[in-house]
């Protein structure tokens, strides 16, 4: 286990987000001085069951609290920003973020009453900020959100530069073209290591600018003048709604905003100057009864299917003010997470069944960089190390691969894992070491008191349910009542009278045998509880419940 | 509600698989006599917890059981014929189906003992079977499971050609082509209805032929000459076992097959002579170590990251025979069906993480039509009536609107729900009612005792775990014993000592309350404890565990 310590190297810790997608989050560290890159959460998987969200375990950070200096913002997704209300709780550390990523997060400390108590600042492309021993540059790129930033993160020993999620984008919508001047002249300057975006290091070619959805939105507009449209999109993607509001003006169509993130972050990005919308264009949701079908679009969330979101209410009919009909058209400009593409289906169905046209191609671009892009930023840049990071295990084994095409000595690429210590100089680049890492889980109000023994537990109520035998017994070990025994999840007990019959008998003999040879020990006559009736229930139905034993004793 | 009748008209009764993938199964009726077309399960919804298989509801053929004359199946994939055995439980009919198809069916008697009680009848290509009013012709079509067949169901109100899944392979690996000349002579003939293939309705173009991963795998043999090659595909795909073993042969490989279900469909397909293994090709998994690595393959299931299949265990460490390293190649001959889209990448993240390659482009071809060869079809078959089937709605829709452009009337085409009966003749179609259809739930050894009441017991289980509050009362109303509380699946209880206190405190507190002011109706103390302590949680931890009180009457 590594432990922090005083010499004058560079450290890179990741804390999270390798071999995962989500959860990022970065240590560096020289000699007194710790920043920190990001601050994401993670879905649960699918085997977290009740699991409302996954933060990073920061015990490094917490242990080394007096060295934080502050923490350092690529952009506002959750999977960078998220976890930040959490680990705030714990250490307070001033907070550095361009305009919209800062918008975004000053809500969530709002939420969490931590606004008044947490420094912030505001940072813009080309300012150089000072922590301790670093400094740290934030450098304009382009990505599905307004305000993405890369970072080129200067120590003694070297620069880094943290291109966090980003893609290429010669004509974007909004602002500037990712700043490519720079990242070259970083590269003449001499750059240490390169951490670079490897979401789709699998994936050929160049990632589509951002203007492209609005063509074809436009040209979708066109096709269907005279439907309702509907446009399911990424709350956080303010390039693609402020398109889809310019082409609604273009149309002559009012705009609706549907769903609670739409809503907030619309008005987020429109108070921060990042949305231009035109007077008179939004509409409240109770006024799309004063114009025609044909003069409205809604803009909402849901896109992939998540099944509380506006899109998933409408389509199955559970939204109290749109219903939909054949006179709607609803284009999905997104494409599933994996993980999503079923829920997305049954939307798509529903909406169908309801007689409503759905478009689901070509109206959706990735945010992330394509191979042509990670080796224009490799070759700008020019590293001496490379340092794959977001994407899961495959992603960065395909840009340490790309990597080495590009000329780069193998030993000089590391896929790390979160907890890894690199310790890295102009002489050499080496894993010195370990911190503690793993997934907090967040379950309501609860931060970390769901673990995996609760985890194993509702797995096993959720597949076999559970029964529960209870008895009472007094001083003298006699059976004064019960055996009762309740299920939940198990079966239908109205429809099982018989099964349930056998299970008491089966249950009072049990009982009434220990009583009878005078067995005492409490721990005993539960397991002999749960193995008699264990063994009968899956001779029954070969199904395992959980069985819980309670003996009371008067 | 519709109830059989004997009027002279043909219904067309399908009671699965419309609005689904999986669970197929048709009904035709004339008269006195009904027949069976295909009788499949479907795996699990994501909500169906615990959830084994599901299985239709058949009640239409018990109630009207005397007039069901026989089942005759399309192929032998599981979302065909997997439900017959609980089928043929409840009524006893006699099975009709080509030789793998029958295979594969008797496999699944054997498990479930009945099949010597079960008449079973082998069909050739080109045979026409005599069922009550009804003629059926079994015709050659191609797809990802050897041995498939459309069937043309001959009645006195006309002829119904039913393709089952089909795609057109003009060069199959094993037998002929899809039997064109037949499809055209029906055509030629006059057909009443044709329920086609929907699968691949929103995809263009054609399927490729299965020949064309023979190529694509051969030349991955020859890339990696000196690895082991590990290829996953579906078990009861023949056509592509034959061609790996081919190639393996060719390569001067030897080949171990690994996986249950791969073990038996070779055997059986083996032993049918639809699948030539050259002789001392196969090798026990155990005679690995007796070759260099380079000159073996294994061919495996696995391919969706199915958790317990064997290439899983491989990528894990817990498969017991075969260790996975950077000698590995691992070629996935397969496509995430929707929804195992997460599983599969697991598997991969984990065999790239233990040093192997993965391939896993341009290996696999669907066993689906695409477009032009529904247009195809459509145009051979010529129908009066279309009724688009296997699919999602979003895939009969979009088979709808392509039979439209084909040039027939709208109202000539009709997209059923399972359990709609439609009345065809040549003068008319028309949905003239409904029969009782639904998800009969299969857990273990139970068969449709686990439904909607236990499934939400599992969902509220699995989300929030539960907590169980047990006291004794004597005759008099006096607290004897507890209160106790035990929870599962809820928090850590050893590291939440002052909030179980507390609950202890609260229910000690509740009952003693209700014992002094003297509540004596259990259920009126049990709805006390619930509220009191629900709320208690609610406030302490934002969750919502499932609370159940047990009071013993000493």
């Amino acid at each position: 286990m590594y432990r922090s310590n005083e010499e004058s190297k560079l450290k890179i810790i990741p804390l999270g987000g390798l071999e995962q997608i989500g959860m990022n989050i970065t240590a560096f560290e020289y000699e007194d001085s710790i920043i920190v890159v990001d601050c994401g959460l993670s879905f649960p998987d699918d085997d977290m069951l009740g699991i409302d969200l996954v933060i990073p375990d920061v015990t490094y950070l917490i242990n080394n609290a007096e060295k934080v200096k502050g923490f350092a913002f690529t952009h506002g997704h959750e999977d960078h920003i998220g976890a930040l209300p959490y680990v705030l709780e714990k250490i307070n550390i001033p907070i550095y973020a361009t305009r919209l990523t800062m918008g975004l997060i000053e809500h969530k400390l709002e939420e969490h009453e931590l606004l008044d108590v947490t420094e912030r600042n505001v940072v813009k492309f080309g300012d150089v900020i000072e922590l301790g021993h670093f400094k740290v540059e934030f450098i304009k790129t382009n990505h599905s959100i307004v305000d993405a930033a890369a970072l080129a993160i200067y120590s003694p020993a070297g620069t880094v530069v943290h291109t966090g999620d980003f893609k290429v984008d010669y004509t974007p919508v909004y602002g500037d073209a990712i700043d490519l001047q720079r990242f070259a002249e970083l590269g003449h300057e001499g750059v240490l290591a390169l951490m670079c975006d490897s979401t789709n290091a699998e994936r050929p070619g160049f990632t589509p600018s951002e203007k492209t959805v609005g063509k074809t939105l436009d040209g979708l507009f066109s096709d269907h003048e005279n439907k309702r449209i509907i446009v399911a999109t990424f709350a956080s993607n303010v390039d693609r709604v402020q398109q889809i509001i310019n082409i609604a003006y273009k149309h002559g169509r009012k705009v609706v905003v549907e769903g609670r993130s739409m809503v907030y972050i619309i008005e987020t990005a429109q108070k921060l100057g990042c949305l231009n919308i035109p007077d008179n264009t939004l509409i409240a949701v109770d006024s799309l009864k004063d114009y025609p079908d044909e003069k409205t679009v809604i803009i909402t969330t849901g896109s992939q299917g998540e099944s509380m979101a506006a899109l998933s209410r409408m389509a199955s009919h559970t939204h109290k003010k749109i219903t939909i009909g054949p006179g709607d058209t609803i284009i999905f400009s997104s494409s599933p997470i994996p993980g999503n593409e079923k829920a997305v289906t049954k939307v798509i169905n529903e909406l169908l069944l309801k007689g409503a046209e759905v478009v689901f191609q070509d109206t959706h671009v990735s945010g992330h960089a394509c191979r042509e892009e990670i080796k224009l930023m490799y070759t700008l840049v020019h590293p001496k190390y490379a340092i794959p990071v977001h994407g899961e295990y495959k992603h960065l084994v395909a840009q340490a691969r790309l990597v080495e095409e590009l000329g780069l000595p193998k030993e000089n690429i590391f896929i790390l894992s979160s907890g890894d210590v690199l310790e890295i100089s102009e002489d050499s680049a080496k894993k010195i070491g370990r911190v503690p890492t793993g997934d907090v889980l967040v379950d309501g109000l609860g931060v970390g008191d769901v673990g995996n023994a609760v985890l194993r537990d509702r797995q096993h109520l959720s597949e076999n349910g559970i029964m529960i035998v209870t008895c009472a017994l007094d001083g003298d070990g006699n059976l004064v009542a019960g055996p009762e025994i309740l299920t939940r999840g198990f079966i239908y007990v109205r429809e099982s009278d018989e099964l349930m019959r056998e299970m008491t008998e089966l249950m009072d003999e049990t009982i009434q045998n220990m009583v009878t040879v005078g067995v005492t020990d409490y721990n005993k006559m539960r397991n002999r509880i749960k193995e008699a009736l264990g063994e009968f229930v899956w001779n029954k139905t070969n199904r395992r419940p959980m069985i819980l034993a309670i003996i009371l004793e008067v």
